[in-house]
């Protein structure tokens, strides 16, 4: 549990509270996304007289994990002190900092994904991932992040949580998680532990359609509900709620599925009273798919409200109006709207909100130097990143010892692009591992066209040979794709590759901790659990024996797949 | 069980067998592929040529199903028969004739695929669509459908059967499967059941990779085995294996899944002596990724017949020398040849293949007229295809009986083209839809581009109104996709229409009846199984009331998806 609050803080919050008016205590209640904004970001009149009509009490800011990447810390900071000097009520500042404050600031540090800490499996590490985006991410001007993910990888199809979340173990995810969170919060930056009820059960992804947590009481208490209960006993000071809907809680869904952002059982009855989280809940945004089918905006709106939802995301600035005519009308009650800013105001207090400066200034940031933290805790932040991505490289399969590759030996390899490019150009940054092989004089041939099919073995029989082939495997993770396995180009990469007859392939996957699912047939799979530049790198170096591989891999993987257990779909009552 | 042959059909078999040269015999049992013979198809000197060097006993002709079907019969007709003027010895012909000759030869008739006449389940049309696919193949020159398909769709994720097999029920496909392949041998053309031992089971393709069927012997037994052993029982001429491994035939799998088509347990121990199957047995194509990771190209060729294989489909030329010396240095018995090419024989006298004329005509053949059955038999396939249309769609939900819509009332209409082009621009046939709604005087707007994701919402704020709002989905079934779910565009499309208040959604699947599985909002679902042209016009009558919605879903649905029964991955030990 968090520390009590000192009587200064209290006092803070209630007076907060009592200065407020209805549409303000409603702004509390509801983050902005700061890159939505109707009007160029810093335009200091355009910014007062929205925020004197919309009276937001957070905004989410920087580039979404989804997306990418950008800009200078510098910039965000003036920005969030441009804005506190605004504001009539100090603003909390959230960003999807996921690995890192470099999942949304440029010029700070993008660590390897939380599935690649949990292949390293080191407590200390993981405080040290909390710590180091807590001080990059407030001298940055955040001050919520919304990490650690608390998710549990248990259906491999699930195509949203692959590398976002701790692997399979709830042992283990309850373990760094819980340090990631403390680290973060021991550093000035709010943890927001996602999602409640838990991702990673449905095939589906709750960006596109409500998703559904099926396991059963006993299965979830012993799964996600161990997780959860041991971030609210250590402290975490919020709690995403996700777009997912958990069916022995609520019960035989009807038409609709009813996802948690909506479900009062949920959110009140399970997290709030059984589980005994007192912070603020904070929902999933609410332009996902997963919610949009639940009814009217005006009903979506008050649903979550009313469930139990401190703050939501990303409702629109119409949200004000709903309220407004919902508290008038009595559909929302004034108590359950003071509650919820009651615990926002607690969390600001927390977090030293009271005490910025005239200027918007925050003491407790620390200063940047070059737009990154003061040189020793720059290079302890870098050295973490490199530390993580050398021990996080995992040889899941290996046979006849085909690795480590022997530099001296090696000198034409195959490389068959399973993407060459994913979702156009934005992606293409498989080109630096290609890159990498040929800065180390190798000669390297490209498969990337898989039409006809049996290119690889015509090159064959003309007697080319090569010393190594390598097979690597990338898609993006967000609601764009539906899925992490390899579909269209990639299927037909895997077929292709087949029509070699002197070749051992080597998949490596910077996706998908489960590519043997469908390329069951490698000889050897490393996972690196993402691009991350310095993994990448690194990567090759252990397949040159330049590195041990040193991570263990945080998934179970069915060495041969195909094993859906089907006695779930009920075809065998014939 | 087959008649058993006549005195002279068994004296023709053992003349042919007695007669012919090791070489002669290697080519009996190998299937080529036409469309890949290294010159122009119709060189009569290259052709006999050709059949000097490598004496094949049958070829494969016309498109392949998973292709386009192209040409006219009397072409096909005239070079089966030059081809048996060049031959030593009778060659049969096989195309994969799943929906009716049209399958490989466009001018004849395509009927909607198998999942459509499944969800008719009338036995007696089924034999009819097993005699009119013989009647039109063997008047264009096809002695052999590989078809119908055996196989159960037991896993709605596997994306390859997905509308070319007789749905999830084993019964039914038995009744339906056995009605198809007597109808068409009755009528002079051999079906070929496929795939053994069953493919549905697992959730990626043979095209691909080696699938597994996991089902445990008992459920094998009554599933699969009652719709192989009833067509066996029914006399099906010959049987495809697929590269299918079953694992509780084969034991334990090592490191590669053991497929059908080279295990001695699986096509000799089971098919052919505990199952008493006593026709051909033909391999599906060994070009297939589920063959390729077997081995060299040697191994696999002679893996596969030792097993008990009697045609290999495309095995390559090469075929003649790996078992020219395998017979040499015995690894291939001579018994086992003979025994392979005997039955192999056994088929061709069946089909009266030694009552050619010294032409190579078929005296069995139907008369083409204007490449045409005589006008009574092709009304007559013509109209079936038409019953089979009209009667197979299937309403499998309709909240609010929002269908059928009134004609009257429906003016403007909005369809989201979930995938507006699939492959390139290979498979267009979506734009037919949108031009028939157009056809009928609609106002018709597309939605067909999906970033931002809220342009429909924006269209709604700008005040426009639709009467009805169509989802159509189709996507192409073949080895190239390994998924029969929307992803990519079709997942954002997804979310993005979602974004929609005032439409009440119409999914409409041209192809897997699983929509709901990704699209649970959906309020109404149209399966129409095909982009068969009868069906999507009579889709288009049904969906305003000029039709009834005849058809019943030949699997079961799970209306809200997410059901994956995770208790087979192993999670729960912690």
């Amino acid at each position: 549990m968090p520390r009590p609050l000192t009587r200064e803080e209290q006092e803070w919050v209630e007076r907060m509270l009592a200065s407020m008016s209805l549409r303000e205590k409603i702004g509390q209640t509801m983050q902005d996304h700061a890159g939505r904004l109707p009007f160029k970001g810093n335009d200091t009149e355009a910014l007062a007289a929205y925020l004197k009509t919309y009276p937001v009490g957070s905004f989410f800011i920087g580039g979404e994990v989804i997306q990418k990447a950008s800009g200078k810390a510098a910039e965000y900071r003036e920005w969030t002190e441009q804005l506190q000097r605004i504001s009539k009520y100090p603003l909390l500042f959230s960003g999807d900092l996921e690995f890192g404050a470099g999942s949304a600031v440029k010029s700070l540090t993008a660590f390897p994904p939380l599935l690649a800490l949990a292949a390293v499996d080191d407590e200390a590490l993981a405080y040290e991932y909390g710590k180091f985006t807590a001080l990059e991410g407030r001298a940055a001007g955040f001050t919520w992040a919304l990490a650690p993910g608390t998710d549990l990888l248990l259906n491999w199809m699930n195509p949203v949580i692959t590398t976002r979340c701790l692997g399979d173990d709830p042992k283990r995810a309850a373990r760094l998680a819980g340090a990631v969170m403390r680290g973060m919060q021991d550093h000035g930056l709010a943890a927001c532990a996602k999602h409640f009820p838990g991702d990673g059960v449905d095939y589906r992804d709750q960006h596109i359609v409500t998703t559904i947590n099926g396991l059963t009481e006993d299965e979830w208490v012993a799964t996600y509900g161990q997780v959860s209960q041991s971030m609210i006993d250590q402290g975490v000071l919020s709690y995403m709620t996700g777009h997912i809907a958990l069916p022995w809680m609520e019960g035989e869904q009807g038409e609709k599925p009813v996802p948690a952002t909506v479900s009062e059982r949920i959110t009140t009855e399970l997290l709030r009273e059984r589980m005994g989280f007192e912070g603020v809940v904070l929902s999933d945004a609410l332009d996902m798919g997963g919610f949009l089918a639940w009814g009217s905006y005006e009903k979506r709106m008050i649903d979550c409200f009313n469930c139990g939802t401190d703050v939501l995301l990303w409702p629109g600035v119409d949200y004000f109006g709903v309220m407004e005519r919902a508290v008038r009308e009595g559909t929302v009650r004034m108590e359950r709207l003071d509650a919820s800013v009651r615990r926002i105001l607690q969390l600001k207090a927390r977090l030293g909100m009271y005490g910025l400066d005239e200027e918007g200034r925050d003491p407790r940031a620390l200063s940047l130097l070059n737009d990154k933290l003061p040189p020793e805790l720059d290079l302890e932040a870098r050295g973490l990143s490199q530390s993580l991505a050398e021990r996080c490289i995992t040889l899941v399969r290996n046979r006849g010892h085909i690795l480590p590759l022997d530099p001296q030996t090696t000198r034409r390899v195959l490389v068959i692009l399973l993407n060459k490019v994913t979702e156009g150009r934005k992606y293409e940054r498989m080109n630096v591992f290609v890159d990498l092989l040929r800065a180390r004089g190798l000669q390297v041939d490209i498969l990337d066209e898989f039409e006809p099919l049996g290119t690889i073995r015509k090159w064959e029989l003309s007697g080319i040979r090569w010393d190594a082939a390598f097979a690597p495997y990338f898609l993006p993770l967000h609601g764009m794709m539906n899925t992490a396995r390899p579909v269209g180009e990639a299927a037909k990469a895997i077929w292709a590759m087949q029509h070699a007859e002197t070749i051992r392939p080597i998949g490596i996957s910077f996706a998908t901790p489960y590519l043997l699912q469908d390329m069951p047939f490698l000889d050897a799979l490393v996972n690196a659990y993402s691009l991350h530049e310095e993994t990448v790198e690194l990567t090759v170096k252990a397949l040159f024996g330049e590195l041990p591989f040193q991570g263990r891999s945080p998934v179970k993987t069915d060495p041969q797949g195909g094993s859906l257990d089907l006695r779930g779909m009920h075809h065998f009552e014939h």
